[in-house]
């Protein structure tokens, strides 16, 4: 996936030969700029919720959020066991709707907008990498059906990119497609 | 200035009466989006230097550093006063230079890149209000001539919203007009 994807790096290849410099006298600022395009979120099938079940939905959910814990992520759940639990509770109750169950996320906390429901947490570009990693180990440790996983793991990486509101970096957040290994 | 600046806000004007819900059954997943739109920025004249003198550009800076550091962006600041002097002196460097100095910023430390600079601290929408509210403060204070003010405003105003990285709501940055108040 080398391509395009924020008008800043379309500018610098148009601007290959050609970069303006501050020292330059007919230098009149730089130009407008958009950091990178935040992409289109597919979910995926609603029958997900029937094959893996709800018990296996929690516990991957649980096992996400544990592994995560121990990693530089964890800083961003709460230490209190309690709180930490009900932390992954509402995780789970996300995905077991997302994934075609009951509506028992939306009944408890409305319209999901993870992305305004994390700003409250620095999330950068590293973290969303750590996350979508662990989550890589979670889908081979707990056999996560083989045919459902490209589109499982396509929504749930463009979903962490949306989660990203401190950047650190001007490359645009690196996608990562599905690999079979 | 209720102009549309993002992509978010075009999409939700289009979808007035018709936002996706998580809850429809139809719905299969949130839009491609933009945060917003980083504007274009441009240098105030560059007789500014000449008619301001390195002097007062000097206590300019010094004085709205020293202002800051009693805000919330003060945090971002070093606290060993040498250290703190160190980093309004590289700041001057950039004024002194942009508005028609010398070339003392870039012979020292390359291209400002100040976007990039800034990674390292943690800039909010918040963090950009107060440090433009501060520098109207300064302005007003130093009695900087009133025939330049609005250029360098925008000037200002336009870079200051480059520094932001970490976003804390849906809303693109405030942009705040030149005041002539």
């Amino acid at each position: 996936m080398n391509s395009i994807n924020t008008f800043s790096q379309l500018s610098d290849k148009e601007n290959k030969n050609h970069h303006p410099s501050f020292t330059d006298k007919n230098f009149k600022g730089p130009q407008a700029f958009i950091d990178f395009i935040y992409p289109e979120v597919r979910f995926p099938p609603k029958e997900l919720y029937k094959i893996l079940g709800e018990e296996k939905i929690r516990y991957m959910v649980k096992y996400h959020h544990d592994l995560l814990a121990k990693t530089k992520v964890g800083r961003l759940f709460p230490k209190d066991k309690a709180k930490f639990d009900e932390t992954v509770e509402k995780a789970t109750d996300f995905y077991v709707q997302a994934l075609g169950g009951e509506h028992i996320f939306t009944d408890k906390y409305g319209e999901p907008h993870l992305r305004s429901r994390h700003f409250v947490a620095s999330i950068d570009e590293k973290d969303k990498e750590i996350w979508l990693q662990v989550f890589k180990k979670v889908l081979k440790d707990i056999d996560f059906p083989i045919e459902y996983r490209k589109p499982f793991w396509e929504w749930i990486e463009a979903l962490s990119i949306r989660m990203i509101n401190r950047r650190t970096t001007f490359e645009a957040p690196k996608r990562v497609p599905y690999d079979k290994e």
